[in-house]
């Protein structure tokens, strides 16, 4: 096993000196939190709920959010028994009446509706829930979250900067975070991998030698198997894996920058230099360089959440790349963008267009019935260049339906697997880009992708 | 099983009528060999050679050959305790005495040395061989053919105007011959089928159904595994296998013909349309619709006869299309040509050109010594224009050595696997021709090449 150097004291002081919340900023946070329980209390005993409990939960709740960020969970909690339809009703009311002192609210929607809202300057979440018993007898998705709350409360005292650190890691990274968008560590998880492993610096160090399949299971209750990269047994939920929706390029990004970080120990890893966007002159120049074909299907920005939009979107991406090399496109690789206005999906492809012949290569001459139709069928057809035997297989040269990538997709797209907010978006017009077109484009945060993409 | 409609005599009587020697022809045939023989025996008698026997073999000596070819074989037989240095020596001393009254004389060499005279107008090998007690106690390969002879003559009375049919059937499908250029059906081969299957209209018929591995044992007796396509144990020698010679393809492109025979029975079948030499203009039109890329390696033709030349010729065409391929060309065909001065190699791609940028993808994050490796190796390389994981794995984006297919082959053509012939020829010199320049070849035996396979 490689000994990796230690990380200095200093260089770990110089990093929490630019993340940890101050005393004041603490103090702010800590006073916002008092003040929005006393809030939902009252709502609550003014429309009647005398039997509700307000929880506090999320790194706010735990020390362990970093300074700058101003989240903060307030779960408005039911007695078990409580019908769905009630909490429903009761709870977004509740929340209702604190949102009258908001700055902004707004309707969001998860397995039960919650509202969103800014609360002097703070992104408050308010959560109806049911309290249950445990949290493998949950009745809703976010009926968990206190016993997290609960169950990392009791162990990470002592241990709050160690979870900064990793945090800011991450983010440097760019694995921090569980939405559907970007497939990394959420911060839960991030917490049990510092109960686990004691350290930031013990983390880095045995992630550096992680394998897919790789298992944490603090409580050792887990008795189901998992499929997914890394499996963090969920210490309050034996049949839950909290890492599953970290993708495996995730989990591998992760280990790699681990790796480097060890074996050159910089303060660059927690902050890392920006992209820059990059400039016509620069887009055209990377095209000249590269000489590929590349092609952006455009499409207006659908009007829902990310956690919905981006699978969508990877979806037609995946869907999109499968049509072009159906048609005998090399793609080189995908992306996808998506920005206020403007959503894109781009390919880079080895070439945009390809010959009108195409090899179509049939059965063996000698599975005769099988063969007989195959050359039928092709002999009559008029779009045909020639036929020919080769390694014993009737084979013949036919017209490409599509020899130019741009009019494959102009033409087929539709025909792709595309979810249901975003064919709304599709069906509402599309266009494809194509090469140095692409400077059409100006949105500086997509002249950043590009930077990083092309 | 399909029943197919049979031949109509008529039909057949037409195509006799054109390729059965006359009488006139016959008579001259044997008035020639008889001569040769006559030539032969006194020759040897004159050099002392007095246990030497003259054997006549081939198809002019079984009455199976096609009107207006003109080949005689003569085999010189020495009893089988001479010793090889004397059968050589000796042997072509006699054929030389005959060679005094030839209008043109050519030494070859198989196993044994041997010489290629005209003699009257008829092409005559003349080969000296061993007279041996049977087929499988042969001391040189030639040895064997007496017994073929022997076979055949007891056996195909009666039966030769079937063999002159199947010949010229197999003419016409392009499959008759087994020298290394054609990889087809030899004469013997032919007649044994003849034989077996009692008529050309049964082979035929048993031909549609026929499947790699199909083997006929006229003699049953052999004991051993073939791999080939077809095989036909040599009734004289039960470890031969007389279609040895014959590859996958033309094995199946004649059962392709026999079935579209027997759909359609017609006499084309017997005596295709020639194909035209194409003119400029056809070739640049056909470049046109197809819009692939076609190289052609270009050669000065060797001074060696066919059957070194081809197998050689093969060679290096299927090693320059891995070449391509290895580099990622997309081979779309191959073929080869050669003329008196001129020898081709003949390519079409998908693109004669490719992005300067190529994806090299790696070993997964997790072999974690490997990987690390791997991302140093490539971190390390100036032409790289980026690196990324993808499906777990280290992807690097590289510079393409060989962006352009002509280059690639001007500079690793030579590293191919060449016989030893043909590298002689590379080595004096070759040249790449792309795409329309092709028309610079004026040869129209190169033209018609073109013509079936452009």
């Amino acid at each position: 096993m490689e000994i990796y150097t230690n990380i200095p004291e200093d260089l770990k002081q110089v990093v929490l000196e630019r993340i940890k919340p101050t005393v004041a900023e603490r103090k702010n946070l800590i006073g916002i939190q008092e003040e929005l329980a006393t809030e939902v209390k009252a709502a609550a005993e003014k429309l009647g709920a005398h039997d509700v409990l307000v929880k506090m939960v999320g790194s706010a709740a735990r020390g362990t959010w970093l300074s700058g960020t101003h989240d903060i969970d307030v779960f408005i909690c039911f007695p078990e028994e409580t019908l769905r339809k009630e909490l429903e009703t009761l709870g977004i009311a509740i929340a209702r009446e604190v949102a009258k002192l908001a700055e902004c609210v707004k309707d969001c929607h998860a397995e039960h509706p919650y509202l969103n809202i800014v609360f002097k300057g703070f992104d408050v979440d308010l959560v109806p829930c049911f309290s249950v018993l445990s949290a493998s007898h949950i009745k809703s998705a976010v009926d968990r979250t206190p016993f997290h709350n609960d169950f990392v409360k009791a162990r990470i005292k002592g241990f709050e900067d160690e979870v900064l650190l990793m945090k800011q890691f991450m983010r440097g990274c760019g694995v921090y975070g569980s939405e559907l968008k970007t497939q990394g560590f959420s911060g839960y998880l991030t917490e049990l991998l510092i109960i686990h492993y004691g350290s930031f610096e013990n983390t880095a160090k045995k992630a550096c030698f992680w394998k897919p399949g790789e298992i944490i299971d603090i409580m050792q209750h887990s008795r189901i198997q998992h499929q997914e990269s890394l499996v963090m047994v969920d210490p309050t939920d034996p049949k839950r894996n909290v890492a599953a929706a970290l993708s495996l390029d995730k989990f591998c990004i992760f280990i790699d920058y681990c790796r480097e970080f060890l074996k050159n120990v910089e303060i660059k890893f927690f902050f890392p230099p920006c992209f820059l966007p990059l400039r016509d002159k620069e887009i055209l120049q990377r095209l000249k360089n590269r000489k590929s074909a590349l092609l952006a299907v455009f499409i207006k920005t659908p009007n829902i959440v990310e956690d919905i939009l981006y699978p969508q979107l990877y979806k037609l991406e995946h869907s999109a790349a499968v049509l072009l090399m159906d048609y005998e496109f090399s793609v080189i690789k995908t992306g996808v963008w998506s920005g206020k206005n403007e959503t894109l999906i781009m390919f880079e492809l080895i070439s945009g267009t390809l010959p009108n012949v195409k090899k179509h290569v049939g059965p063996p001459v000698w599975v005769k019935e099988h063969a007989e139709k195959f050359k039928e069928k092709y002999e009559r057809t008029e779009e045909v260049f020639g036929g020919y035997i080769e390694n014993g297989r009737y084979t013949f040269e036919i017209q490409r339906k599509y020899p130019v990538a741009k009019e494959l997709l102009e033409k087929q797209l539709i025909h792709c697997s595309i979810g249901k907010n975003l064919r709304h978006s599709v069906n509402a017009g599309f266009k494809i880009i194509e090469n140095a077109d692409i400077c059409t484009l100006k949105d500086p945060n997509f002249r950043v992708f590009l930077s990083k993409w092309l």
